[in-house]
């Protein structure tokens, strides 16, 4: 059965008008209103027409993003990116950095899911998943699994944690850890892994994951690096998933006295703008974040135009930074 | 004589409703109107009164930043700072980065003003300042000269300015440049290179600046950083007005078979959280982001709530991150 908007009025008990006000967050209404509607378009599930609701709604061209933090060249590039072309498309942006508070992640939500956006780009850490199912927002996800309904965008996290491993495999290394994030987050990142995984097994070689968390602080952050070179003082080779902690495994190496790539071969990824800049030694798989951004924003105004015929997940090809660590 | 808001009306040729409702975004109004009573209030310099304005505008507790791009170390930890205060302050924020255009940053410029934010805080690179004349909103300046309107935030330049020479020549170079973007911009941040220009004379040495604009593409920076060394083949030392061009440099000497700091002397500016991960070797100017963050915050809070009693200039004290660059 449809859902129609006389079912949302007669269990709100208000009018159709009063209906399509909310929906289209047009003149006064009270708060006891707006959630009494709500409810009641939740308790039916009602969906409203894309195309109808498109040409009676307040268009507010504006796009949330939702990501950890820009105080990181991975995501402050990529929020640059998407920046750009979104203003380009005709939306001025507003964002949110979640890092470590998965309470702003979900007051970002609730504020925007109620009609303040036209869509949302997200790729943050945080839980709160839940709170994206439901709602008629057009939402596009960055590396990042949310549901049925929300098409992501990834770069080619198997691939690329494949060419790391061989890599470091062909420089020589035996002894090749991989730090990664805790695998309760739901991320096609965790490909990197699983990619990691099979080379070193295909090699007969034992992988080993040691937990950095991104969303440690830096200090935290280099604690875990030097465990690790206590726990596997035989370790050869480094696959970081991120050139952030890429980096620190470097210093704290180079602090050890191990010469790289001698010593210690070291492969990173994302491979953004200013690391390329600031530490173009290290390898890396670069992230192809121009043509993630292109394709994300292409995505989510397709949505908020009401196609459906959108492929759940599009995935990039990434390509290796010849840098001098391996 | 103070303009009020009849004569906005009577010049305007509409009632005093409709002036109230073009200022408070209330309404139906159409283009026309809305254009007929800016240009009133214009040609009559009208100011609302702030607190009054306050009672009766439609608050959006939005506040648009204005930067050059968040693709920055620095700038992406600087807007992640604000957005975080902002957030704590119950703003939401919206971004624009204006790098390399003029034009984008005057349309947002327009479309902010036109009320659908309550405040802005700005830093960016481009030429029209213009445009943040006459107007109402709240305007707050990172490290930029606006005009006599509005309170700048920024760090120590001339001290850090001050710093950085005397570092390199207290380690004995003697043939130092500084590099810089061009000066027809007003910014505090010249203030660097005041200071630079001071201590060489106090020292009987030559001070030269060689320009390196913010706004360059990498490839064209590289050039600029290549022909440097061909025009100074003596240097020994260089000051760099941001960590990017340092880190740029320190690449371009170390292919020229020059080695840091015995053959060259390098010192930056900046010092953000993933440049001193990525690259903790910089001898570097460290900007004291958080607390710059938190004093633009709170002065634009201060604004919005109609405070008219704002210093005019808040400057926030620098440190030296030690690297082995000098």
């Amino acid at each position: 059965m449809v859902v129609k908007i006389d079912d949302v009025a007669r269990l709100a008990g208000v009018s159709k008008t009063t209906v399509s006000r909310v929906l289209n967050n047009r003149g006064y209404l009270s708060d006891a209103t707006i959630k009494k509607v709500h409810e009641a378009m939740e308790s039916l599930n009602y969906q409203p027409n894309a195309v109808a609701r498109q040409l009676f709604k307040k268009e507010t061209k504006l796009v949330g993003l939702i990501f950890p933090t820009v105080d990181n060249p991975f995501f402050g590039q990529l929020v640059a990116a998407l920046e750009k072309r979104l203003f380009d498309a005709g939306f001025k942006v507003l964002i949110g950095n979640s890092m470590n508070d998965p309470k702003k992640e979900e007051t970002y939500l609730k504020e925007l899911i109620s009609n303040q956006v036209d869509g949302l780009i997200v790729g943050a850490q945080n839980r709160g998943i839940e709170e994206y199912h439901n709602t008629n927002l057009p939402v596009v996800a960055i590396d990042r699994v949310m549901n049925e309904d929300i098409p992501v965008i990834a770069s080619d996290n198997y691939m690329g944690g494949k060419l790391a491993t061989e890599l470091l495999i062909n420089s020589g290394a035996k002894n090749i850890i991989n730090t990664d994030g805790p695998v309760n987050l739901e991320t096609p990142a965790h490909r990197r892994r699983e990619a990691y995984e099979d080379v070193m097994k295909e090699h007969r070689l034992v992988p080993h994951t040691h937990i950095v968390d991104f969303s440690w602080d830096i200090e935290k952050k280099r604690s875990a690096v030097e465990e690790m070179f206590v726990e596997y003082p035989e370790v050869d080779g480094v696959f970081a998933t991120n050139d952030m902690d890429a980096a620190l495994i470097w210093q704290v190496a180079t602090s050890l006295g191990c010469q790289i790539p001698k010593d210690l071969k070291i492969v990173g990824y994302d491979g953004a703008n200013s690391t390329r800049i600031l530490l173009p030694e290290l390898t890396t798989i670069e992230q192809p974040v121009e043509q993630m951004a292109k394709v994300a924003v292409k995505t989510l105004v397709s949505r908020i135009k009401g196609d459906r015929n959108i492929p759940l997940e599009q995935i990039i090809p990434v390509k290796v930074w010849n840098g001098k660590s391996v």
